[in-house]
């Protein structure tokens, strides 16, 4: 019975594979005629797939195996997540997720025009529509507390809005008197990395770092995409790509770094439970804090750069002639309020989380009308970064999650970086002598806890069980904020 | 009840697109640890394709639209032609359809060791395997006369294997003398071809050719895989693959032009009539039509060159400087008999096809036993070819075909250079000044002709009937003598 299981998720996890092979060659080599086509196919593949995933006869054979007693621990807790996935599932009716299908797709298409034309109204119908509808579906999975809960399940399960607003509570106390004294004494100058780096060059150096993470390119490899993102058919075959930027270098570094850590996660996940939960991510939040965690905490390091320089120094010694450790270590991790989310360092990075979020709980509950959301959105870069937004596109528009109708999602990048500084602190306790590895250019052992420490376990345990079994206690605020501290303040 | 068979049509066609995507990965980018796992991905697709082409909701719906008086020639078209394709696809019991599956992957894996090897014996035991699994397929679906037409039935619907025998009678008959004063006079050089050419250029060169001859890159592409091959997902993305041999220019040319003819034929289906038989290329033979023609009747032919050796030279002038048309031409049209029909000139390429047609009847009659395969082999050769075989890596085993238990196949290659000889004697008597304009790099006015006249019925009507149509008669051997015999021997 269990194995008939088995074989029913691997033919599951088969057409999602499939699927997510559509998306990334439709961000990578797909033809930009066959867009429409390619739409279709997509849509056809995952109705398949959530036919598989809410038929009955998967769920008498979940409710059956429910009931047996010889099942071992992972077994059992695979089942059990089965079964919340498919009740989570089937409380969508067919109209619904078609509905909301199509509000998503011309949602996309209107919020590139609205950028386009820097007119929030061509995207506020839509907006309206979307946020309508995502109501709607909190109604039919049901949540108890904020109507934000309903979402945060899907991407941080496990997570409370509540828990949430105490962690940003803490970002609002500690970070923001934080900031005024990073920014005070900030007076490094990186206008050296602004200038124009050889495309080729980049790419080479962005595949040697990924190879020094430990990304195994026999199962994995990187392309080139408009935004970078990474994708995974399971853990024989995880990709990258990225988007070189001919004058912003560590632009492209950084994303490669932070897409190397997303793959590193799924290469680590057990290639033995293809298709179980067992091989699943826990959350986005913790698949952010592998990202995060390499992009930040190691690659904003000195003792990363101590090693990578010189290296990086042998692909561009016009560009980085006489630049020292310490000159070039400040240029990469200048603090300074900013516009746009992507482009932020590591400390205000999450103020541009916490206005989403709070927008989100806002517009969820009444709270403010989407007419008045960029007089909004621009008081609270006023109130929480001191900048004056320009325009919409520059502002409320520039982040694309909305447009796809994926709220509750935010949050998760704030909580991968509070993780992160919890895995790199437990990680510089077990090994004293951390920092003197990674400057000899070692990271092996990074990835080695990271593998059998969290993705090895795959969703067998929840994020705040992981958390609490790794460094003794849930996530907590601290380890991020003694973290920025003991980097920035000294 | 025509709309809801469109819908039906239209998902099962992107199930079908999705397995392409999957091949198509997996030639060309796919990491080398994927392999095992890919193969899970599109055995699990095919097998819902499968369900889907079989599906007894399906067929009543065809069986219904067939008693549909009000539908016109086309739909009522499509719905015959997919009420057949479901009758052979019933008759195969699923059961049979995994046998052969395992047997051609196995199949696969021991050509490939055999001919590494160049040792027959270790793929012997899986040819007797498939051998024994296609006598019982040709049961399973019934044929009339040689059990050849159970499998041309599926490659070359319409065509019998008596048929194939006449035309392959005229080629052993006029064919074989032609051979005979072609090579007495041949002394034409080639080695000037034979050298390095840059391997970033030849690329760059094919692409022109490519949009030369109509491909449309905005519904398609090229890229790099080991053997070139087209796919397609849609006319709305087709793609061609190539291998740039560095020192075989003419080599990777052909095979480009070879390819695009192919993508040409799928670019030219119907978009509208996506998923529907009157958008799938008629039959194999008439695809190889659309490739060879291109590859052979323009891209060997004088005209063609005479408007592009200059252009070659520009991308390289040291390695064909002072070479004049006469001498390029006469160089990438020498006939000489030789072991591997891919290598093999546009002559002698069907003895090499005649040779492995009349093995697979002796085979699938028993008439030889796979043991004698490679002395039977090896003596047609020296009979048809007059040359001396070395080992069966260049002979018996030269061909990965039969290891996918694809007999009934290679006709079609030759049965698709002499309809292309058939199109190109129509074309040149409805354009009279046909040479002159390639000679000026007008091939629009081909690419529209085939799009109008071939392209753009899909299976609307049959080879014949479309042959009939376009010329007046069926499939007749002597357009093609007559090319070769005005080609080759003044």
């Amino acid at each position: 019975m269990y194995n008939q299981f088995l074989n029913y998720r691997k033919k599951m996890k088969d057409v999602e594979s499939a699927i997510s092979l559509l998306n990334w060659d439709m961000e990578t080599y797909m033809p930009e005629g066959a867009a429409s086509m390619r739409s279709g196919h997509i849509s056809t593949l995952s109705s398949i797939y959530h036919e598989l995933a809410t038929a009955s006869d998967y769920e008498s054979m979940l409710k059956n195996l429910q009931d047996d007693t010889t099942l071992n621990f992972s077994q059992k807790r695979n089942v059990e997540l089965c079964l919340k996935d498919l009740s989570r599932a089937k409380k969508l009716p067919a109209s619904y997720v078609e509905a909301l299908s199509h509000a998503t797709s011309s949602g996309f298409i209107n919020w590139q025009k609205a950028v386009k034309a820097k007119d929030f109204s061509l995207f506020a119908p839509s907006l309206k529509k979307l946020l309508t509808l995502k109501k709607e579906e909190a109604n039919y999975v049901g949540y108890e507390g904020h109507i934000y809960n309903a979402f945060l399940a899907e991407f941080e399960p496990g997570t409370t809005s509540e828990e949430v607003d105490i962690i940003f509570q803490d970002v609002k106390e500690k970070l923001i008197p934080l900031l005024k004294q990073i920014t005070q004494k900030e007076s490094a100058d990186n206008s050296f990395l602004k200038v124009h780096f050889d495309e080729q060059k980049q790419w080479d150096f962005s595949l040697e770092l990924l190879k020094q993470m430990g990304l195994d390119f026999k199962y994995g490899r990187q392309d080139k995409s408009h935004h970078p993102f990474s994708t995974s058919f399971g853990s024989e075959d995880c990709r990258v790509t990225t988007h070189v930027h001919a004058n912003d270098v560590m632009n492209t570094i950084g994303s490669c770094i932070h897409e190397g850590g997303h793959a590193l996660y799924e290469q680590g996940l057990s290639a033995i439970a293809y298709g179980l939960p067992e091989a699943q991510a826990i959350s986005y939040g913790l698949h952010e804090s592998q990202s995060r965690f390499w992009e930040n905490n190691i690659g904003l390091s000195k003792a990363y750069w101590q090693y990578n320089l010189p290296r990086m120094q042998t692909y561009f010694p016009e560009q980085l002639q006489g630049i020292d450790l310490s000159t070039f270590y400040r240029a990469i991790n200048i603090v300074r309020p900013s516009l746009i989310r992507t482009a932020s360092d590591e400390i205000t990075y999450h103020f541009h989380i916490m206005i989403r979020y709070e927008i989100e709980k806002a517009l969820l509950t009444d709270q403010i009308k989407v007419e008045d959301l960029p007089a909004y959105w621009n008081a609270k870069y006023k109130e929480y970064l001191g900048i004056e937004v320009p325009d919409v596109a520059q502002g409320v528009l520039q982040d694309v999650h909305w447009s796809h109708g994926a709220f509750g999602y935010f949050p998760t990048y704030s909580l991968g970086s509070f993780y992160a500084a919890q895995w790199h602190a437990k990680l510089k306790e077990l090994y004293p002598d951390f920092d003197a590895k990674v400057a000899c250019g070692d990271l092996a052992f990074i990835k080695e806890w990271l593998n059998q420490n969290i993705h090895k376990h795959g969703r067998l345990y929840s994020a705040s069980e992981l958390c609490t079994k790794l460094t003794g206690e849930p996530l907590s605020f601290k380890y991020f904020l003694s973290y920025a501290q003991n980097k920035y303040l000294p």
